[in-house]
């Protein structure tokens, strides 16, 4: 069985980007991967709210992670193209991002998530997600 | 004639993400927007290359304040949905993103937006965003 | 009550394209629409698949009749742009898609569409659907 | 020199669904496809204006056939998603889908679609899409 969740960390730890927002991984299993952002004084936009590109952020680091859940060892995915749906804003102290892999083909692997308010069930954002694969 | 430099540079000034990113607005007409965001060392993935999420929130500022310069005095835009496709890695020292308004209607302002490597004109990343008008 | 199988079977009849696709509207109450179409032999690509455009519209059909059924008597609603993934083709006899509202807001309502194979659970598309509400 | 006038048209017989909407082509090079739909009674929505389902499928194929002519001879494209944005109704009695390809990469293939009414130049729909090459 593999440790996922440590793979992840080990993941956000490699990308600057990644420690720069403060991302922390939730959960993580074959094809589920559950990531999280805090609402800092730095991410916002012009209102107290956590600004739409950290929520895209979050959610396309979400969707590489899980779809990395379901690809053999020693590869790596390339986000290609993902869209994103704003629903509400995270007006919470935490955004967290649910992804699940839809389909794993053989040069694809599509990834749908869902990003809350901590502590909601509303869905705040809605994202599908392709990556390809690649060695390494 | 409005200055729209000016009004793009303040925008970016009270978004405390856009300040943590180093957007720098490089040109601003009615209908069309032009941002660029420099690669620093903790705005990568995990090889040397621009992280996607940073070539995204980029391109949605662009999108954003596109919008903004086709509004009335007094609104703003909230984004609401965008696609993106990520074409080409950003490897250059800075990204360069061309935003122009498609549709400018009573309910939504389309934009789309062509990001580059600084001194190339093959497009790394193409945008479609869909923004709503509101008041303040 | 609404009779909502009732009025979007009526909604199908004023739509030539829907007539010419055959749809059939399998289920439908408030936030939630099931339409599908068989797999005639001119509704098709060059193998004997259903033509991914014929899944786009169906698609398309769904999440607007979903989207009508949020909201006030006397409205209907434009859509305004969607994204689809087709992740497996439609072998099968029919294609079902399955529509649900995601949101109701004032401006807009986003609609998420799975299509299937008649009989399968395995995703065949999926729709991100966003319209816009107007008078008549 | 390829003939692509003659190759996209035949593939247009291929495919009983593109011959069902009496799919035209107009124009065909490397890298470039233009493709109409004339404005028939069965192919509308409740209005006298063309069906969106419509003008997503013509620039659909108008995107599948414009990445055809940069694939090597015997290999075809297959649609892996798309997003479209509707921008303004198709009220003239033709629409023309102008297609561009933006990348043509190992593994897949991403088009840009702008479709008009005929003699205007206000875009009147928006297409995003990505195909993967196949074999045959």
């Amino acid at each position: 069985m593999e440790d996922w969740m440590e793979k992840v960390r080990a993941g956000i730890q490699k990308q600057s980007f990644a420690r720069l927002l403060g991302l922390q991984v939730e959960e993580a299993e074959e094809g589920r991967v559950v990531i999280s952002c805090r609402k800092r004084p730095d991410l916002l936009q012009q209102t107290d709210l956590l600004h739409g590109g950290v929520t895209g952020a979050l959610c396309e680091a979400a969707a590489g992670y899980a779809a990395l859940t379901v690809l053999p060892e020693g590869q790596s995915v390339i986000g290609v193209e993902y869209k994103i749906n704003l629903l509400r804003a995270i007006t919470e102290e935490k955004a967290v991002a649910v992804a699940r892999v839809l389909k794993r083909g053989q040069q694809l692997v599509v990834v749908e998530v869902e990003a809350f308010n901590a502590g909601s069930d509303k869905i705040a954002a809605k994202m599908i997600f392709t990556g390809v694969p690649t060695q390494g």
